[in-house]
């Protein structure tokens, strides 16, 4: 592909038509140039079917940061714009909107509130919270929604399946059957949520975390067609990463050829001195043959070497062999707890895919516009009441309880401050007969979210390192209730408005159905 | 992000760390300068639970081969390669190995052949078939994996979405739920695959098609904003596009507002002397609507706007939209098949994230090595016999009965050709007692269906533009058996081998049976 071929594919063009043909009519009113506040939130966990997670964790926003700070209509895409005709051949732009866009066209009039990468977050909260000039508002839109609700799917699954894991070390296996080039956000994406390494080289070296990987069928198949079979494939890949070495024993037949070969391996590698790390087991009846390998291994000598599991992992599979491993490893003599703590998940495309919910329903919205100089409440209705977004500038808080554990996200109005509140009213978004009142002394803690990171398009914000995105994550995840963190029918979090938000929106919804009618 | 992340993100470390580790091994061993022969193929098609595919459509190759006339080992992999440690802080990759990759580390020793984009595929027919030096054959897998793969799932996705809809146009909507950049991927893919146009503008523009869409919600719900309403908002949109204007009717209230809104601008529009191209519906019950909005637009004079639906769709979705069209829209006094006739689908998530099952489980397969300059076929014993991979160079075709239909596709050797034959005997790959002759006046056309596309890393094929990969993709399904054509539960399509290529297989599955007693 050539390089203009990119440029052209994942530069301000990577967006969707009408948000160009929108900017135009905008433009021709006039309003392009005015203050407008949108807000990125989604209304649902993801539900995988069977299981559905109970938070998601939040991850992409660096990379959309990253995608703002080059993306601007060059000479090429304005040339392109005006290229474009309708069907009765009369062009789609108009010079006097392609020469602002030209001159406007970047995100430099852009300030945005995020919630930073790693979180803990909940359906409603604004991810990212978005003011600036309509126009580029508006095209900002399908950009950050592909890169935030891409990455927080991932993030989410990965922090599930680390969960099921208890855990131990996850590695992030997916680039084969991920989507494109998206795979490298998958990449990113899982290593925040909760895979511990990953085997794609190349964003792996972006990221600073070395990349993991043992070796393919395909080692022991090319030394068995040149008449030398395991034993000697095994020996070769030990030869070479004496310190460093994981055979994958499933090959031939797991129980009869691979783990005695391997083990025969490990006590060579032991007399020159060596470790091995272990074995990964690819297909089968992974808690079953785990179970085996185990007492192989130990009753060899070997009772410290790591058994890697792989063939389409999820957390509800991992969880599924942990349960069978307790249940069964007694039977044949062999300690469940230690053998869950050798355990390593190597997870490729049921983490990549989100696997159940291949996508984060997240949207963007319209709260306010500038008016006089002052921001202006704006709603959408909708015919079912939980669907209709909350208005006006926000800031968005989360309330920990005398335990320490989080209770509820509280959105409030922009000149609101819970901490100053002798007592919090918690309103349910949208049915009137829920609520809660908290006393301060239920209280430990109240904490914003939202943290100023573009300053009309200057970055104010301190970027975490992935380490400390992962960090967060653990804290954040750590501070749930065990309700919530279940794989299964988790326990619902409470997302609420203040009592002003609550008669904001009221209001506004009864005044927006008066008109329409 | 800047360059040097995406080169290094994109080029030739977009793998998988195993490749480069058993590189390495086979480096040492002597090994990775000898022949090897891998086949790319899929075992299953994918089955989106309440649904089935039935045929693949194939796509991703022109990208592979870009990817790979630009990826190569450059100083910078190399550096960081040599920078890797293992656990013990021993350097993961050895000086003379780096050293050969940087000499001889790119694809200019592969020949490839492949099934060309557009076409209809089948489970356990190569897509592509690689064969050249062990090293990069091997490193090659995880970036032929990830474009074809991805590609072809959201073909096929696509070519069921243009089936249900009835090839009434198909618009893929789907980049703000796409996976990061794998969205153009995505969109390339939709479009080979059954979508007519994209709402992505960079990736059409690359592809030169012209990027299609309407407007948003967040038009009208500005023009509210600013107390002018959605009449104010349409009449703006109209003024600008007036030839190409579409307008979304469900912001406020379809019935009542949206649509006689609509009408009223469609009326200025015609007395100007321009035809509005039709409506947008995005919410609610869309069978039902679509019903009443024609009848709504049949009776104001504009029986031949079209009516765009959105929200979700996939292909069940649409079939259901259909059926309940016919069952109601007569209860109505409107014309089920004139509705039908005047729909346009925009389609997004379900297509891009290829709702259901969001992977195509291509694997790439040893299937011969090269020794004293003659291929030596290589197998891979598998518990479950269908698993176990077709051995040796091979050829693929496909079957054509006395109607025209594929009636199946036909792996044989190398030196076979079906169309020599007088009887063909068509072996079920794995159960023995599963087999068809068919005599030669019972075949109407036999056809290979692998191209040579790369000889020695040489491009020796033309590309076909993407609209004859389309027209390719409707040739092929025109020609399948309507049954295998269906949405839900399709017939099987028979995929068999030789009886010289069963022969082989069963032998040298004995054989390796023997050897691993």
């Amino acid at each position: 592909m050539q390089t203009f071929e990119h440029d052209t594919m994942e530069g301000i063009l990577f967006t969707d038509m009408y948000q160009l043909t929108m900017a135009q009519v905008y433009f021709r009113a006039g309003q392009h140039e005015r203050g407008a506040h949108f807000e990125h939130f989604f209304r649902d966990y993801p539900n995988y079917g069977a299981h559905q997670a109970g938070y998601c964790i939040s991850a992409g926003l660096e990379w959309l940061l990253n995608w703002m700070r080059n993306a601007h209509f060059r000479d090429e895409d304005i040339a392109y714009l005006r290229s474009l005709t309708g069907r009765t051949g009369r062009r789609m732009f108009e010079d006097d909107f392609l020469t602002w866009l030209r001159a406007n066209g970047s995100f430099e009039g852009i300030s945005l509130r995020a919630i930073p990468e790693g979180r803990v977050v909940h359906p409603n909260v604004p991810l990212t919270s978005v003011q600036g000039p309509l126009a580029m508002a508006q095209i900002l839109e399908t950009a950050l929604l592909n890169h935030v609700n891409f990455q927080t799917l991932v993030a989410t699954k990965a922090a599930r399946i680390h969960e099921s894991g208890r855990g131990r070390p996850v590695l992030e296996f997916g680039l084969r059957r991920a989507q494109g080039k998206g795979g490298n956000a998958g990449t990113r994406a899982a290593l925040i949520g909760g895979a511990d390494f990953s085997s794609n080289v190349g964003v792996s070296q972006v990221l600073g975390y070395p990349p993991k990987g043992t070796h393919a069928h395909s080692l022991v198949q090319i030394f068995t067609s040149l008449g030398l079979g395991e034993l000697e494939a095994f020996r070769a890949y030990a030869d070479m990463y004496p310190d460093d070495c994981t055979l994958l024993v499933d090959t031939i037949d797991t129980l009869h050829s691979g783990v005695p070969n391997a083990i025969r391996i490990f006590e060579e590698l032991r007399r020159k001195g060596h470790e091995a790390i272990g074995v990964r087991l690819d297909s089968g009846d992974l808690a079953y043959l785990s179970i085996q390998v185990a007492k192989m291994l130990d009753e060899a000598g070997f009772p410290l070497a790591s058994i890697v599991l792989s063939n389409d992992l999820d957390e509800l599979i991992i969880w599924q062999i942990i349960t069978q491993i307790r249940e069964e490893a007694p039977r044949y003599g062999v300690d469940a707890d230690k053998l869950i703590c050798r355990l390593v998940y190597g997870v490729g495309t049921r983490l990549i895919t989100s696997a159940g919910d291949p996508a984060l329903g997240g949207v963007y919205k319209l709260v306010a516009v500038q008016a006089d100089g002052s921001w202006v409440p704006a709603i959408k209705i909708s015919e079912s009441p939980e669907k209709t977004p909350n208005p006006a500038n926000k800031k968005a808080w989360r309330i920990y309880d005398r335990r320490g554990k989080a209770t509820a996200d509280l959105l409030s109005l922009e000149d609101e401050d819970p901490r100053q509140m002798k007592r919090v009213m918690l309103r349910h978004p949208s049915d009137h007969t829920k609520y809660r009142l908290l006393a301060d002394n239920e209280v430990s803690e109240i904490e914003p979210l939202l943290v100023d990171v573009l300053r009309e398009g200057k970055l104010v914000y301190d970027l975490p390192s992935l380490d400390a995105m992962r960090e967060q994550r653990k804290a954040d995840v750590s501070r749930l209730d065990p309700g919530v963190r279940r794989l299964v029918n988790p326990h619902v979090y409470h997302v609420s408005l203040t009592q002003r938000l609550w008669d904001l929106k009221q209001g506004m919804i009864g005044t927006a159905l008066q008109q329409s009618r």
